[in-house]
């Protein structure tokens, strides 16, 4: 399937919590495109295939709210821009990503390195992260530069980690939360952060702000890990297992090794086969470690809900509240 | 060989245009250091190792002598981690070429993907990329963020159109010089307009300094290529005809191809065998194609040296003339 008959696919209906920022969201788009066009045609090419992909646009949601909750305007241009480049940061990553595992499908397409090979997809992750960087500059001040770059930094470090961990039970069991903390809670967190910078927000609002983003990463990476057990393949277009049969072995696995059926020779180094991992993946959710994970997660939803407390109500924190939940509770 | 041994070995003496950015020169070292310092021991790792790899330190050097010439300080702070900065990104983008390439060695030792694989290459790469935005964050107003962000977008869509034109020569004649100013130009020109930047110069410095820097940029790439052909493997660390079994055509041979002797079925797609390559090196050496493109290098590096004439003698303009006729004359 190519991107834009993916793209049609794709189309679910918006969430609830992007209601109070539909028009900019729209915008966000826009910028991503623009962002993403290269005289160079395989860089265009390869930056519209995986935007195209869809995805939830999870972390421009954030910029836009996080501006509104903290009384500036989400429409405003420099917001805009800002909300485009941290897409672009995040799929950089994917790109990356998915040159590491060899993953030939993503959100039920193929991924790029599947259709353009290792070189052009780990260039156009390159391609996409400096874009994001150009786009970041246009905004007057360099903290968000400041913030951006810490947040890329601490994806990659968390990325390095946990190939370094690949296949070990006792080295996930040691770096499980500084990995997920990296990877995922680090760029929501500087998400909302930038979102608070933006609108000139206080300092409390400011730090509020980022523990929300933070939490909120920590419940969707659990999430997200929960999916590779207890994912329908169709929503989520990845094969029960993959995580497992990669080597990586997250909360729902170190949750369940604490049970004495666990089957111990599965996860002694070696990498397992992708049949392994379903019946793996089966032993998890009857043992009841999926759900103590689900329940974790949610958790980390209401911490997030909780830092924004002193925040007065409107649309926009109704919406992170119900971001929050629908990451926690998510199954695709 | 490890990197400290050939951080040993490669201690060459210091070229002598380095002579009045030599203390700035050490302080760019250590600000290298600290910067690609991390918590993950393994980003730590990977980083020495290639810094430790030595290198000729090139375009810190731009940063430092274009302040110098511009009336700046090359010992502020500011200049050092801009500097520092522009090594990073150089040294981003080599870690990936070295994936893409599958290379297994450069500057004599080991590359870091044949000692920790692709996966860890790919993301020391995005590190250290992302590193170099952290310290330019550091640097007050957004201009620096603005320029670097642009060349390293630019090397990307260079890289890309490179692996596009892969094995084709008639692609590599009509994008050969597309490629080499985003790949090497863009960052050299890049180095010295932020340095002009940095000494807050005016508008005619700062265009003559990038101009500088780009027929530098082209001279050095251009040199760069003919080593393929003409290097010393003991000194470059690297087997002539290299990069022809990769597929890359560059000035060299398209020169060669005008002559009526040229071995066609050499460059008509498919690749060639290291063996068919250094046979076509020779056949490049013989027409007399090497010695014309060492000519058209030394004709950028003039044009270089001449984009500097509304500077007063100073020893950073000497400087700076000796390396554009080093970079064209290099034979290592």
């Amino acid at each position: 399937m190519n991107a834009s008959a993916l793209n049609a696919k794709n189309k679910i209906p918006a969430p609830e919590w992007t209601t109070p920022i539909a028009d900019a969201l729209e915008r966000v788009e826009r910028t991503i495109e623009s962002a993403a066009d290269s005289s160079v045609d395989i860089a265009s090419r390869i930056s519209s295939y995986v935007f195209a992909a869809g995805g939830k646009r999870i972390r421009p949601s954030l910029v836009l709210l996080s501006v509104g909750i903290s009384g500036g305007s989400p429409e405003a241009d420099e917001v805009i821009r800002m909300a485009a480049a941290a897409e672009l940061i995040h799929t950089a990553s994917l790109l990356h990503d998915d040159v590491i595992d060899s993953a030939v499908a993503r959100r039920g397409v193929g991924t790029a390195n599947s259709v353009w090979g290792n070189t052009i997809s780990v260039l156009g992750g390159d391609f996409l992260l400096s874009k994001a960087f150009c786009l970041l500059s246009d905004i007057a001040g360099s903290e968000l530069v400041s913030v951006l770059s810490r947040a890329a930094v601490a994806m990659t470090e968390s990325e390095m980690l946990q190939a370094v961990c690949e296949n070990n039970v006792e080295s996930w069991r040691t770096e499980y939360w500084r990995i997920i903390r990296g990877k995922t809670a680090s760029l929501m967190g500087a998400c909302c952060e930038s979102g608070a910078i933006l609108s000139r927000a206080n300092a409390e609002a400011r730090a509020a702000l980022r523990a929300y983003g933070e939490n909120l990463g920590v419940a969707f990476q659990i999430a997200d890990d929960l999916l590779d057990i207890t994912g329908d393949p169709a929503r989520t277009g990845k094969q029960i297992g993959s995580d497992l049969a990669n080597g990586k072995f997250t909360l729902p696995v170190l949750l369940a090794t604490k049970h004495e059926h666990f089957p111990k020779e599965l996860v002694n180094g070696g990498r397992i086969s992708l049949e392994q991992a379903r019946e793996l993946a089966e032993f998890i959710i009857e043992s009841g470690a999926a759900a103590e994970t689900r329940q974790i997660a949610k958790t980390f939803a209401s911490q997030a809900c909780e830092a924004l407390e002193a925040f007065a109500p409107s649309p926009f924190k109704h919406s992170l509240q119900l971001l929050a939940l629908s990451a926690a509770a998510r199954d695709f």
